[in-house]
């Protein structure tokens, strides 16, 4: 407990122009969306996770991790700890023999190695192919991308019985539903989507993910990987995932309810009805 | 594409007896749970990540992740699955140099080795200690667990503003609120919490985790690594998080909304309201 507290490495928060759609009105709107930042975590110089973490609270979030996941045996243990809002990462000093970096990771649930540096062009550091800009697709209409969220949700049959996975589909942006696969993690879901159009030699570049559930950097970064043009949810989107999406060209529409929804980056494929 | 393909490992729902409390009614009820399958996935005979995943349409989820994540180059490059239930496992033969898998675990994000054997009590195989049972701590009123519900939603400031964070109270079961914490990652809510308990000197042994989200493994396994005796929260457990409470003596109180709320394990520390 020897720092000074960090209470943040920068806002919990981010504002954003926004294209709210609502009807047949396009708006360009201010918005406020959740930030993510991958505080790289090292003790005594060793590398021991990345975490994705919303940034506040930092100082509690080294202290619980370290001592939950026993890398340190105490909170005693730690003598202290430097944050580096450049990195952005924490260096703690602790009594405690931690072990070598790679077998350190085994261990790890929270690896996300390729987010280290905490900028959304290096985010990609180990898999660069997926920095390159998608295809332009075809554009989506307001009305259609509202009409696969509430197909989506029809189909949700196992989730209303359960309320523990996640549905998400891919589809073609004239509104073609082409699969529809259900997981525990969004990211599987979007695995076995791939898989399916893999193994059924079906091209997903022209195609867009439709999900219930938040947009994060992860869900955005395996989007990237299967080259979708566009990625749609109900649910909000992070700021670190729309920067991505700014970078490689992916058009983020998140908040699609009833008769609205927002576009948050690329807006140029999204189609308002004409008045 | 060489095997026959295993649509499942086992059902995507499994069925259990739950204690349902609805104002001072209390009734033993069927209901069905999502299930997890820790599915460690092997190219060539080398192990490359485990994945918790929904039991279906794996073989779709073996040829997209490994594709998505280049593990291998292409799906032609997938030769055949052999997918054991025993493990479960799928181990894949493929036209790929695949690295080292302490090199490769590096670059993975889904790397959960401590669940690589698909039983509750292996799943703490890195991390025997959390297997030990919580202490016994003290009841819970089902009318308190309700309002530390409303109360958490009331507290979720950032996400009415961002939608995109998770809230976690931890709580006294007489409804005394600690501390709420705030992130992208519910394990990272957690592990805050805990670190503030760390450097207050405040035991959590007696207290409980309040959730607005999924209670899945993950998060049951962390609650176990703070020793909370009992999990809340307004939304669903998954099968294998509720294996992990039976066997540790967690009570998890799920699907609690308005006047009801659902309990899966451990009642004996839930009380219902005298008639």
């Amino acid at each position: 407990m020897a720092t000074a507290e960090p209470a943040t490495l920068g806002p919990a928060t981010a504002r954003r122009a926004v294209l709210r759609i609502e009807g047949r009105r396009a708006d360009w709107v201010m918005d406020e969306v959740a930030t993510e930042l991958p505080l790289t975590l090292r003790v005594n110089g060793v590398e021991v996770a990345t975490l994705v973490a919303t940034p506040a609270d930092l100082e509690d979030l080294v202290y619980g991790f370290l001592v939950s996941e026993r890398v340190v045996p105490s909170a005693e243990a730690v003598r202290a700890i430097a944050f580096d809002p450049a990195g952005p990462s924490a260096d703690v000093t602790a009594d405690a023999e931690v072990e070598d970096a790679g077998a350190r990771m085994f261990q790890r649930r929270y690896v996300t190695s390729c987010c280290g540096k905490g900028r959304a062009s290096i985010y990609f550091e180990s898999d660069a192919s997926a920095l390159q800009p998608v295809s332009e697709g075809r554009p989506l209409r307001a009305r259609t991308a509202l009409e696969l969220i509430r197909d989506l949700q029809e189909r949700s049959d196992l989730f209303r019985r359960t309320g523990g996975v996640h549905n998400v589909a891919l589809a073609t942006p004239e509104g073609e539903v082409l699969a529809v696969r259900a997981d525990i993690g969004r990211h599987n879901a979007l695995d076995k989507l791939y898989g399916h159009c893999l193994r059924n030699a079906l091209p997903t570049s022209d195609l867009l993910a439709v999900l219930s559930g938040r947009i994060s950097s992860e869900i955005l970064l395996k989007a990237a990987k299967l080259r979708l043009p566009i990625v749609l949810s109900k649910s909000a989107p992070t700021e670190l995932a729309l920067a991505l999406a700014d970078e490689i060209g992916i058009t983020v529409v998140g908040f699609a309810r009833q008769d609205r929804l927002n576009v948050y980056t690329h807006p140029g494929r999204v189609l308002v009805e004409e008045g």
